[in-house]
């Protein structure tokens, strides 16, 4: 197939390489011209516009636009639709908001546009050598596109998931998911850390990556992980997040679904990234308060 | 009545000085001696020994103990009972286990002393001017120092909660709501003072005294606190626990009733004492192994 | 002073009564007319209509509305307005998110009128015997108001927080504290309630209430409560919840502040009211999966 | 190897069929009898008391248990300890706790016969096609008993985690590690089922087990569940727990390590036990008590 592909970031530079790799005409475009030139060195081509990059396709045009959530994917698309004909394809497959989804579809829809909404996960390996997409577009869009989702994914790694909004719906709970995944992980090691048994933890993530009912990719990267840094002694306690935990959390809120797990692997992040909490020394002036138990006072 | 006590720490101290006020004859020894000296000095008899103490007294000896949960509780006892006579009574009126007072209640049983286990509650404040106690006791020895209760409480502020243990068991539990509630209280100051309002918390705090749903003394005590310091500048988020939370979690987990809000509390006082969350270091590397977010290095 | 009441529910019945024994003159309107000749009976005066309520009053009209949060509100001041003049002040008394009112605020500052946010807590009996508010006003509309709030609240009961929005998300925040204090008892009595000891809840919540750390308005509606029913036993454990409780959470992830207990307050309530668990379902199946335990099938 | 193997439960079994196919000499035990005779007939030889089961071997005896944890293994070490030599090894590849496994481990020594802690994972399937085993000894027997691990788990799938009672560690461990992720895995398809999206949830398992961050056996189990029954639809969300659980949590507690996510995991399965929630009931009855809400009466 012939793509147009838009954001040239971590993943969007994989999966265009993935993509040329299988066969497909990557015309490939990136606010920062620097990473066009780089990504032209392997062998993509490479455009230094918008328009530049639209000029490029005879056909039914299909953008792949990869940039970060928000109003970047508000931009591209505005910048690109005058660019763009009835038929042509509006792929958003960054993280963006189901709900901006909806509306996104709604517009391009007015104008004759289709839209389709990727999720994309798997990481930046994933990226590159096979990720896992979940797809939410109109059925015969969809099937114009198959192709292509069948040739960067794994196999059986990608899933039509239904009308617009669901692969981004889906990809967002996906996320949710993860971030519990990665709580229980962190929770446990730091028991075992913090035993008074000598355990290699790298061996104990290998061990459990091996027949175990826990084995999973993220086991596979803990013990990489302790591979490169047996205790992670010069690495901060600091998780950042990136907003789709943050979604699923306000989804659930929605829904009245209860979801301690995931909202408290968000929450425990989020107290990771304060320098201080000002709930706890509400509770501690109130220990001293009534038990005169004193305050721990800053140096 | 007469009454020995052993333990002039902040409860006991106060405790002391509000039986004597009340009329009673209070002799009182602390391991520490200047303490004993100290209280003299408030018209307090002192006794230099547990000898001494016990033989301040000709008739049935009531010792009041209100030395730390544990051992020092165990080894006082163990001081105590070879100057006791048979229908003595030892009061247990620190914060110890109710599963070390059921020991102990046995333990003395056996050698006929009666045991009353007290759980204290109001701060030093209260111990002062007027506690609030819950009290394990068999009837006929609840009935025979129900005087002293009644005059070192707040009126209604004493209570026969039942059998031997339950006085410690109900405090326990206490504690454990009142974890929750200071949890919940610095939570919403937190989200006040994180706003982009603008806002008084001592003000704040000042209104919700008067006619809220939410109006306490723990809110009193919060109104007090930012009273001293309007934004607790200078003090840090650390927050100690004593033992009754956690003890509160552990009954719990026991009777498999779920206390996620109790729990919360706990766990966020044990977060509030670490330099770095292992854990947390593990989310971070796993977050930089699948999507090369990089991790916060120490500097 | 001369207010308009609109809203006869049980607060804005309680607050009419309570304005009109403090020597104001109250005329209260409600949609359902009932409620409007049952307050009349009680000597207050009534109005049919909102053009009614509104002609009734010769000089600066204040208009005190007390109706469910949300498009009643829209709903109620749009019918209101063309009545109104420059100057008049529409008092949005009810649980509205402060958000809405920083719209309703800037709507109708776009006219001329003044609008004043006022949480209210303390219940119906607060209502109706002395209230707690909160006032988000700007200032002069506050003082023109002061006198009815300070006769209608409780001594010291009132406060001007601040800018518009600020009565509204002082309530708002007020209900997060109640919602984790709430479940923080919960929690406590059930420990006591499925304990083996043999306790009287009613007793313990009132001794608590004398003297003791969780003393608090809560604490003796927990005893009324177990005054009622000794084991709540005719009651289900069903929690709904009104909508402040899920605002402070929103609130707190938007701030990124960590507010577990909060949070799980609302969870609990969540779950609470659901039939059945899907997510107990799939944890309940993957059990059956790895290790054959079978799964509980409906009856 | 020879192998004494005691008790023929759903794991017991399954590593008899497993270690007899590997080659190795397999002589296996059950209390109740019907068992034995059931693994004879798939070729596995039966004793049919523990006497008999130790006279079957001539040299250095190894005894392997997969009883119940709690008093039903203290009861088979006294039944079997009279019948061993010194040197003999007794390994327990149940879901024992560390402690009492360290417990017994020293009592053993005393005896002189060896002891050695087996954590099994990989559920029963893994039990008889590979398993993943954790195993605490001292070296030299677990160099001894090497063999019968290498055949019996997956490749790489057993490890000698260090010094006895560190196999049932690392084991409990694993399991809370579980516990959440299966909660997290729970909680992402309640929020996909309770959206208005409609989504075959078995397609989005198996989409996530194909390339995506989260793909894991536990996803490949929750795949395998929804197709058979696509909406769960015939069983409850009552969740049993077995124990580990719990004391991963209580293991948390004990070292001041926040679990957040394993404990609310926990108590969500508590929670799915209880017909109904003593809590609720008192947060439903304190909503009544102040804003007059009314409680859900039994029907």
């Amino acid at each position: 197939m012939e793509i147009g592909l838009i954001g040239l970031g971590k993943m969007g530079y994989n999966i265009a390489l993935n993509m040329k790799e299988k066969g497909h005409r990557v015309v490939a475009y990136n606010r920062s011209l620097e990473k066009v030139k780089a990504i032209e060195k392997e062998g993509v081509e490479g455009a230094y516009s918008i328009q530049e990059l639209t000029e490029k396709f005879s056909g039914r045009k299909a953008i792949w636009i990869m940039v970060p959530a928000g109003s970047p994917v508000d931009e591209m698309i505005e910048k690109l639709v005058p660019h763009l004909n009835e038929g042509d394809i509006v792929i958003d497959a960054g993280n963006s908001h189901y709900k901006d989804t909806l509306r996104r579809y709604q517009e391009l829809k007015g104008k004759n546009i289709d839209f389709v909404d990727v999720g994309t996960s798997g990481g930046t390996s994933g990226a590159r050598w096979g990720a896992c997409t979940m797809i939410g577009a109109e059925d015969d869009v969809f099937q114009y596109l198959e192709p292509i989702f069948k040739d960067i994914c794994v196999e059986k790694g990608y899933l039509h998931t239904g009308e617009n909004g669901t692969g981004h719906f889906v990809k967002m709970i996906h996320n949710g998911i993860e971030y519990g995944m990665m709580q229980a992980i962190g929770e446990g090691f730091e028991i075992l850390h913090t035993s008074s048994f000598d355990l290699n933890l790298e061996k104990v993530a290998q061990v459990w990556n091996h027949g175990s009912v826990v084995r999973s990719w993220l086991m596979e990267l803990t013990e990489s992980a302790f591979k490169k840094r047996p205790q992670l002694e010069d690495i901060t306690g600091v998780i950042r997040s990136s907003g789709e935990g943050l979604w699923t959390v306000q989804e659930a809120l929605e829904l009245k679904v209860p979801a301690p797990v995931i909202t408290q692997s968000l929450f425990t992040r989020y107290g990771s990234e304060q320098q201080e909490s000002f709930s706890g020394k509400v509770v501690a002036a109130l220990r001293d308060e009534f038990g005169g138990h004193g305050v721990v006072k800053h140096e």
